[in-house]
């Protein structure tokens, strides 16, 4: 389902392929205004070198934003923007307790210093619309796609206006 | 205390006066890197036609990223993501009751299709460091401060730990 | 299931159709004390410019109350309360995580100059007695049935005891 | 401070003096508006039937609006609204601990049937600001006055910018 | 399941039948306890007439103990309470959202002078428990009685520990 | 400012002397209604031992009524209540965080069979109250000085509304 | 699945044999590093003595770690905690309501002098991964089959990206 | 204040020296029972590859616990956790809001396979007797002054016990 290049522009990454429901629709957002992504496993706590391999590197090998979705104590996005210079995306993935507000909390209450821009719980989609943004900023053909993106979910309430007048 | 110049990239917003002392760091943390910037006192609540033109129109002018805060029911950072395609950057300002968290909530729960790029509760500076890592992922110049940056801050570490020893 | 007028005297919006079994109960209510009104899918986030010209006009063509019903981020309620005169009524609508914390705190934090008057999570059928009550305030008529109405819920609680009494 | 008439068309209640400096700013927004009002101490638990015998007269006295504050378990509002037709607004007085949102929950969780208006953790001022636009429904003279105030608050925040831009 | 007599002790009283789950374990208890009471539908909300009369007369009645389920805004408890000498227990009633913390915040955080005993959420068993041992406080077979339960409980567990230890 | 007499009804037990400003109000509520009792520093951590026997022994000694006072981790009152049959008042103690949440949640949730009637976060009063209702549902007399109580504070709304009004 | 031997190393309580699916992980991840254990039901409301019992020898029979799960009013680490010298492992067990926010605070914020070493909500598995640590302090066998662990985690994350890969 | 040994058995570390006030009790927790010692200034997210090393190269300098305090998205704890086999005590540091919970979260729920000991909000004196009593589970010297210190805690009450009955 997604449209991967020898050059991705955009790092997602998650913990365990059990996020991946919540992370696909981030792929998804990227593919629909073709922008290049990677996806990987990456773990802070299981594979902690792996991680700042990862983001050490993320930089040099063309990546210009990172999605990172994490769970819990989610400490996958902090720790990724701690060696990275690049922006973060933190998703916070819901577990079976709590509503992700753990998850949230892990992650949005970064100390000064380390940013990560966080969505909404579950928000993998606005995660790959906030990274197309973020590429947009300096692009001025993906921002007008993203203009155009906001025109059609004008047009789809219409549409749904016009569906629930139909059913009073 | 800021550098203004004719053409700022990045804009800072807020929906009254009494949220510059949260929002001043974002302004503080952007000037140390030498990325221009502008502040303004937009209210989604009071001056909606004002906020209105003022998404419509940054990216024209030229602005790459907008910082808006807000406290409670914290309408600003959203509504104004949802006339603009740059990225937003919300900064939850914490009010007298709550310590935030309805700020917080406010900011960070958009729905699917208008992310908003959530920091800390009162967290001005890291959206101005967040704002820098987005043009930073476009200006290897910028990109090399804030590895720099970083690198102060782990030196940072060094210095408060031999404080720290010193006194045991 | 309605019985919409060419002058309603009530706009129901809300920002998807998704919304609309939350919503429905307050239509409902409206109908059982005969007052007119209209159903609107109107978005904060996604159609801007509609819901301030939706708020800006109301009140010329008509609309004595607006409810507005929104989740998450909730922000339709407390936007346009800021672009008419007009009391609003907000109801939170809860989504899938946060049992509707979210969108309670994003519509009931308003703040100062902007009231909005906040109904119960989900409590879409109180937001439309709400709003049958403001409109009784200046109808003795309506307020009659009200009280009417009260007595018919003092009535149900008699019943429902000699129910459970035939149970023990 | 206040301007009570032999007719008052808004009734404030608290459950304690204790509550006043939250529900001044009702009395005073009223009083900005030119609307009359009275203001009395009654209490859910203290003076249950006094409670009661308020409610239940208080359309018939000529009042319109009922604003009630309360703290904790907050009842007042609630039980007012169940012995009268009139919109009853709830004003959740924060106390000692738990910033209010116990007073919050108790508020605004009503159960279907009996509707109750509740505004932010402390708001006061909304609270009165509510009650006149519940008026201004059907009084065109008071609906322009919110109008002004509106536009008065976009001027606020423009006075403010100014005031901000004056100190960078 | 009852043994109704003619003179309860202890009156069961909730807002609606649909609190019935949660409250028919506190008539099983005192059941079991050989302590007659009463079970009414009786809602604060409507009919808080009829509330204020049973709390009124239920001293006088031989009623000793008085047990309220309510759930959300949660009044009932509180508002009894507030017109009897009697001890109140509040069992918080959950709903379909926030778990029972607004009926326990409604139920539990009463201002001073009136107290209200509060168990669980959903804790009717204990709420029926509780009110044997304020019956017991003055009856020495009662209390024997639950001395002699406390003691099956402690049974319970070692046949529960030999149970699992059999499954190892 | 106690009147403990040699054979007590009430005993009110805390973890700690620095939890006595919370739970002075209980003794000095039983002294207004003449209600003897005793205070003691018994801790469920720190004296579990001694805890189980004040609990076991209680009753014996002609102890009518237990009131725990705890903070944190509050397991003094379920602790007491699981060795004793007379009923037991729990108040949480707020500490320097979480405003006694975790205090009334520790001391709430109790497992079916064990009851501990629970009063508002640093309801010491309403504690001592709750203790004078239990043995006033015995005790006519006593019955009868809690009706004058809730008398005298129907009296006191109508001195502070009277106050207040004299301030407007 | 389990090897209980006859001087086992690890004691895992729990107030009943419904908390067992929470628990079994943890005595499961002890039986993967060869530590012995048993398991025993020991409640701290329902069998008080038995629990002191059970921490007051446990030292002496060879235990060298409690892990005690419980839930809601969470009493039986804590409790267990302050009768033994032994590090004691607190498990939160969630129950219907409130997703095990109320059995954390009830385990985690106990007060000083008496430490319990507290794993996430369900946290069965990390209870039994934690003592085994605590015994791996002083066992550099068992230490390395924990290092072993790790990798295995490690490697696990690489067949997890290698699996996601694929479905690409 | 302490007496840091050339063999500490216990690294203390924060990510920060204004954490130092909350881990202090730690340090002097250790000190009063004569354990051995070191502190560091260690960050998750200034210093990645330092806490690394930090936790890498722990266990073979002869370090058995490691204590870690950190606040907000409080990552230092389980990311040391990640990296060595030896059992981490986090301590959660109360920030300028939310009194500590989202740094309790971000300590206490950590996935499966990666267990943090974790303490009370500011517990850092519980974090220090957490550790002498995971040393203490292999020395029995050190478990009997861990068990005459739990007997100076029962004195210590009795001693309150008297001071309270002496001003009653």
């Amino acid at each position: 389902m997604s449209e991967q290049t020898p050059a991705p522009q955009v790092g997602i990454i998650m913990g365990s392929d059990s996020d991946w429901p919540v992370m696909k629709p981030a792929a998804e957002a990227l593919a629909e205004f073709g922008v290049s992504y990677e996806v990987r496993v990456v773990s802070a706590h299981r594979t902690p070198q792996l991680m700042i391999d990862y983001g050490q590197t993320a930089a040099d090998r063309g990546i210009k934003v990172i999605i990172a979705g994490a769970g819990g104590a989610a400490h996958l996005p902090g720790m990724v923007a701690s060696v990275t210079p690049l922006p973060v995306v933190g998703v916070p993935v819901p577990l079976k307790y709590l509503d992700g507000m753990d998850s949230l909390m892990s992650i949005v209450q970064m100390p000064a210093g380390i940013p990560v821009a966080t969505v909404s719980i579950a928000g993998g989609r606005n995660a790959g619309l906030l990274a197309a943004r973020i590429l947009g900023a300096h692009d001025a053909t993906l921002r007008a796609k993203l203009t155009d993106y906001a025109h059609s979910l004008t047009e789809l309430v219409a549409q749904k206006d016009a569906a629930l007048q139909a059913t009073l």
